[in-house]
């Protein structure tokens, strides 16, 4: 799948990035959506979802960054980790709250498994009442 | 493996327990700790990062659960998902901070495999230098 | 773990290689094999299992490679990937078709952790009755 | 998180429900969606994706919600695997086809590990050219 | 899925499940294969496969059961976990040797996770030589 | 994020390091740790921890690196596959030995699927009693 630049665009995937460029206040397109876009349908769809998901609410674009990145790190995709790395420091991540945060995945990882392997019961405190 | 109950504990896992409500400020053990006080040593060394992790540091408490919330909800632990959801409303998460915090990880899943899947060259300007 | 060719191959190898060829009528051996062939044990029961589950079925080819390539992405395994990639092409998935597989890929990640992270319930229409 | 009914639901997840049971031509709204609609932005975006999807196109539904439930066995999400095996039942998939889905599944997550494990590098005739 | 019990078995069926309980030595067959039954190509290959895998050769049995269970655990497979802790016990798996199973399975977990979002580079000497 | 070298750690990253070399009786850190020095309080503790968990136990080293080992290649983490591999083998594992070490991941990540897939419920005699 080759990578679909700007000049060659279609109109549809030209509107996209000129959208990404603008909400992101940047003049370059990552690859992630050079590459989406041989399939436009999907470039536009992920795009207004993660512009949605991504934007300003109860949570500040920090934290959204960094729950994002400590996903990606989790699931260890090593483009998404580079990526949003990139954009969480870009939003305000210093060297150690990276650090912390890349603890508190270890030890996230390491506790799930206990609990699992452990076959913990969920206390009845914790049970969703519904 | 039963749970260990505080009457019937070691003196050493009883200073664990100890440590756990004293930081907590709370006057039970929850499970995890019960089951896992089957082997006394992983009892103290989880317990032990989990305190130097989880304290306030450059990320305040909340960010810090709702980290660990999203990894867990990421791995499909049920135990620990139950228990953090918890830890995060206690420490401040909203039902809209808890909404939003899922959205990310739904996001960054799916993104991650979109990445994974087309196959995504890294950046240059993503790559770390070193 | 050097990879073994062919010409050095011992004769219970051998016959695997001349099995994976004709099958899929090629002339060559992905690395995969080579590689696995370290261990002769595991190169024949690994070749015997994927050539009775990728044989034409209920299901048809294209759609195995299909669910093969969708399991791979969503593992992030790299090597998978790109090979499953190449036999679902030689299957017949056309672009279109992987825009949309990797669509379903993405979206089954997301609602996957919307489902545990909000601890959904299963509904009772759907149990499994025995 | 209790369930949001349709009774007591908001007009605009009420819209969202309407819109849920006029594609699916059901009379019923399944558990995901009643506990998603408590942030009603996640309910009406991730309903917009899924339908945008998993709509008929380069592969049609069925092969759609095989591949749904074998990226969701994949990731062992009890929930999603209950709801997509009844949703795959009704769009076709027999009890041999749903055999073979499983044994594809089970034999990618064993040869993706394969791979990553021995560390085979990818052959050069498998390698995106861009 | 109905679990197929011995008695309604097909000759194909009761064929396996008489060779799983001459191999393990035992009068009754574990849920699993019951299910899989349904299936009769899926549980001989299924079998045959894991007969040979977990037969002693250079590791002895007890550390198969013991690295299956490591696996099973890590993938938060409760099924898994339950029957291969069982079986694990049964090869001679004791207290002390499950706790440092679990610890190690969870420190494995959190490096593998440290080494992903920290985005290290593989040593020189570490990269295999081909 | 640079690697952190001896000759210009502070005191507390050396003080580690020499540890790691004293307890490994070699003369050299692997970027691991040279990565992980960047947050000097995640290297001293995962080190701490690490110490703790790999040495000789109820479980000889051996076993533990295949665990290790086990868990890193289920997880395809690139990283951990290639430098547990080389401890695994200065511990004494053979090549043989590591052939059924990855059959068995292989087969674990299988069956951990079909189980889940086929949603079969754990088997009484197989509950945890507490």
């Amino acid at each position: 799948m080759r990578m679909v630049e700007y000049e060659e665009a279609s109109p549809e995937v030209k509107a996209v990035y000129d959208d990404i460029m603008a909400t992101r206040r940047v003049d370059w397109i990552n690859n992630f959506w050079k590459v989406l876009a041989n399939d436009p349908a999907s470039l536009r769809r992920t795009w207004e979802s993660l512009k949605q998901v991504m934007a300003p609410g109860a949570l500040d674009p920090l934290v959204k960054e960094m729950l994002y990145l400590a996903v990606s790190a989790s699931n260890g995709c090593g483009y998404c980790i580079a990526s949003h790395s990139a954009a969480a420091r870009k939003a305000g991540m210093s060297d150690a709250m990276f650090g912390e945060l890349m603890a508190v995945v270890g030890m996230a990882n390491e506790t799930n498994r206990l609990a699992q392997g452990w076959q913990v019961e969920i206390d009845e405190r914790f049970r969703p009442r519904r």
